[in-house]
């Protein structure tokens, strides 16, 4: 949000009109999808000009870039909550569930089909880091892997600069990586409506992955 | 394919104008999203008038499903013609893998974020459903779990409606569909560009779920 900085009430009109602007992106993402998003539709629908909307968002990018910034910084907020309250790798995974679901749309913007031609700029990269930190945080107070490394995980030990500085051994880094994937495998499909009519109760799937990814720490 | 039924002239003509079109349309996809799909801005590019190609194709849904349509039955055929030459699951899962990478935008089409507005009519999900099948032979073949039943094994001997008549036991139920959200979870991750960056090889991570995935037939 923008604001911690404001202080004149010129700046908190910006940042009223631009919190509204973006309020009307994500409705526009919710009913035509990211890859439509317009600034001049969403100024037609505010009852402002184009180049007046300009002065608030330089462009299409722009918007997004502060969409996906929130969202990364919703689910980091949300995963710091979640460690200070004291979860455990499985109280990360029910963290996830929740904020994924709680808004969907906000879950495929960031993790989704990728809007063409938007690069998301360095500093999103950072956050994104963050959210990885913590999930390397929660995977390290597991059980270590008492089983031989696996090739993926020697692997991992020479490619683990994403990892920044953090201690964790190797195979910390791959079940990091493999909650990830795992979760977002499942929330994604499910998200996206592709277990609807299949019967099955996609919640008590998910729990299954989490067991199997917790039974990993001494099988691996 | 229309191909198969054409037979008269006119009617040839008619099925390469909709190749055509259809052909524009992933050049659409992939430049401004299957969201931002439009039908007027095809016949432009193919300088036939709007009411001329709503004559080829009646709506914007009606293309995608054509799409989607083709997509599965791509991804169907990839599966069986992989199936008949003996593949086992890794086989099918290194087939999936390069039909993926073949065509992103085809993948995320099918398997991406949803469009918005837009609904599957019933004989896409048959297709799904034929493509689980051969995950479902494959996975036939694997080592059955020696272990205990998972609870979600046994909540899946419940609901496998979704199988259709195939005679596969909850487990392996739970292993066709677990090799489909971690498959899915790694290649959409890396198609995505989530990994860009990370410096680690993307093919062996996901070598590893799929080695994983083996294991879990005798330890699950």
């Amino acid at each position: 949000m923008d604001g911690a900085e404001v202080t004149t009430p010129r700046e908190r009109y910006r940042a009223q009109v631009r919190a509204e602007i973006k309020e009307r992106a994500w409705e526009q993402i919710a009913t035509a999808g990211a890859s439509a998003l317009s600034l001049n539709a969403i100024a037609k629908r505010m009852g402002m000009s184009g180049p007046a909307l300009y002065r608030y968002f330089a462009s299409r990018d722009e918007l997004i870039t502060e969409l996906v910034r929130d969202a990364y910084r919703s689910l980091a907020d949300t995963f710091r909550a979640a460690r200070t309250a004291g979860a455990d790798p499985t109280g990360l995974a029910h963290a996830l569930r929740g904020w994924a679901l709680a808004d969907p749309h906000r879950y495929f913007l960031v993790y989704g089909t990728p809007v063409p031609g938007y690069h998301a700029p360095d500093d999103i990269t950072a956050i994104a880091s963050e959210i990885m930190a913590g999930l390397l945080d929660a995977c390290a107070e597991l059980l270590p892997a008492d089983g031989p490394a696996t090739p993926f995980d020697a692997h991992l030990a020479d490619h683990r600069d994403w990892a920044g500085d953090h201690p964790a051994p190797p195979a910390t880094l791959h079940r990091a990586l493999t909650f990830w994937t795992r979760l977002h495998g499942v929330l994604s499909l499910e998200l996206a409506g592709h277990f609807t009519g299949m019967g099955f109760d996609p919640e008590r799937f998910y729990d299954a992955e989490l067991a199997d990814l917790l039974r990993m720490s001494t099988e691996s």
